[in-house]
């Protein structure tokens, strides 16, 4: 992290500009890179500038993890939460987890992050010839395992298997059905000025851990993924509060990127605490060898609220009250100004804007 | 085909016995093969013996195309179908369609089959590093013209990207939802005794066409792909008659793996008559040249209906209503005896039994 000083009223005036003089954007590029699957500002332009026009609906245009849409035609009946993650992790497992896990948990955060109740998933594997089978019985009781742990069941699925060389051991999908059973429309767009934004617990453990088991580094740290299940997580922290405006789940871009992308959507300002982020010594030490900001790693066990200021306290509270928010705390405020921008108040008393992930540092880290 | 002989009672007899005295399949590989990815044979014992002991909960075991539930404590409200499938179909672009084309199709079709009608998709792309944008554009807007055609909406989706060399351009998963608007129960355990078996048209064009487009084989042969949304002549075909008690499309395994599957879980026997199958010219010939059985190659636009034989006549006459049934026809009969087991009476006057498809004579071809 820099602690470079603070930029000057002009300075952030300007890079708001530009920032709006910016129409959609265009893909630049000719062909796919990395950058383009990292969740980041790659990514963010792909889907603005490919899939949403020849996909257009107003459900896909949300843009938010999970959608939410009613199956009848009157519109009453139960609400559901529908949302897909592929999982191309490398290595395959990792320390506090494999790729089985982290494709059930995923996709039960990204329901549980919309306020639902995840139910079901239906999972696709597509796997390289020659795949050991003990190690797929591996993986999958492992999905079996935090299913059940999640409560959630795997109704459907799909095999595929490819030629040698054309994947890299395993791929899985996971789509996952919710219900909402609150009356809770929890979006970007209910945000306002002078809410805080609480993040559930350390960031960065998932992320660290994978760059690490591949062993690329021979680095020794004790550091596990955080992959949990965050359903029940979500339903202790609903319970405790109706201020909740917005969960997401900060995985691949990591907690600047969801920030990032936040402060665009809602129009707000976002100003973190750097001093008040959550992050484990080893996360610490890893990132500076590795030279990565823990703000830009994949967390996926974590979630950020942005609850109504009196609500903040209850919030915390409620978090830290689960086995999985026991290092909760609150690590920004929404402001009215500057609109758009993330700023980094830093430890050091000075400030930086903090911009979605660009480039990919961290490949198949998910 | 071959025209060997009828088996002699006995023979019949010894099948049978073996088929009951078999336990639940072992898995006997220690790695993965092509094979399990075929939708055949070791597909299905690759689920019995290792998806299932993992994951198993009923929704999972009726092993039906779609999950079909209920979202609601009480079971009331309206009942849901879920389907995945991961497409890596090679080449991305073949005659009559693509990717995108498909990965919308496929899935709408597996919801169709449940009697649901689709309402909204997911899709879950994995892209090679390098990958061409402008050949990704093409696709997914292959996808939103199928998507319009279909009535459906891909309503949520994700993308990764891995590294060169670790995929083949691009694999896609898409997920469904569809609403079971019919109090229908449409399975294998409603089929009996006496009831025809329909087609809803020619068999086999969509595999060979993309075994001819992958140009190994020089052969210049005039047919598309036949990839279409069922949902349509499903819905006429349930409109025109009450007497549909199943249905399946024919995809990986083709008819014959389908038939095999439903004779297993019915405990019925099928009689195929072969001189009623519909087959173009160009997929007879091409069948010869690469030594396929046409029974046994992929559908991406046709339906299987079971139907009461009081309903048949119907049932034909809906479908052939329909542009997409034009040349439906009644393919074979539901008989008690010998159980399990499908037999072609040739045209030649012999017949044999069908099994599923072992091995894997068409890889990636859906």
């Amino acid at each position: 992290m820099s602690d470079r000083p603070a930029r000057t009223e002009e300075e952030v005036l300007d890079a708001i500009e530009r920032r709006r003089r910016r129409p959609v954007r265009k893909l630049m590029d000719e062909r796919i890179t990395l950058s383009h699957g990292a969740g980041g500002k790659a990514s963010h332009t792909l889907v603005e500038a490919l899939f949403l026009p020849e996909l257009r609906n107003p459900l896909l245009e949300s843009l938010d993890d999970s959608a939410v849409f009613s199956v009848t035609e009157n519109g009453r009946g139960p609400r559901l939460a529908f949302s897909t993650d592929s999982y191309v992790v490398h290595p395959l497992f990792f320390p506090g987890g494999d790729i089985g896990e982290l494709a059930v948990n995923g996709t039960v955060n990204d329901l549980a992050m919309s306020g639902a109740r995840p139910l079901h998933l239906s999972a696709g594997f597509i796997i390289e010839e020659g795949f050991e089978i003990p190690e797929l019985q591996r993986i999958v009781a492992s999905m079996g395992a935090a299913a059940r742990e999640a409560g959630v069941t795997v109704v459907t699925g799909d095999t595929k298997v490819v030629e040698r060389g054309k994947a890299d051991g395993l791929y899985i999908n996971t789509a996952g059905i919710g219900v909402m059973e609150r009356d809770l429309d929890l979006s970007a767009a209910g945000v306002q000025a002078g809410d805080r934004v609480i993040v559930s617990g350390t960031i960065g453990d998932h992320g660290t851990a994978v760059m690490i088991a591949r062993g690329d580094l021979a680095l020794e740290v004790d550091l596990e993924s955080d992959t949990a299940p965050l359903g029940g997580l979500t339903a202790t922290l609903l319970d405790a509060t109706d201020g909740v405006r917005c969960l997401r789940d900060p995985t691949r871009g990591g907690v600047a990127t969801v920030l990032a992308e936040l402060a665009l959507s809602s129009e707000l300002a976002i100003a973190i605490d750097e001093a008040a982020l959550p992050i484990v010594p080893a996360v610490h030490g890893a990132s500076e060898i590795l030279g990565l900001d823990p703000l830009y790693v994949a967390n996926e066990g974590k979630l950020l609220a942005i609850v109504a200021p009196e609500a903040a306290d209850d919030a915390v509270a409620a978090l830290r009250s689960h086995p999985l928010g026991a290092d909760a705390a609150v690590i920004a405020e929404m402001q009215s100004y500057p609109p758009g921008l993330v700023i980094l108040e830093t430890a050091f008393g000075g400030s930086r804007v903090v911009d979605m992930l660009a480039g990919d540092p961290l490949p198949r880290i998910c």
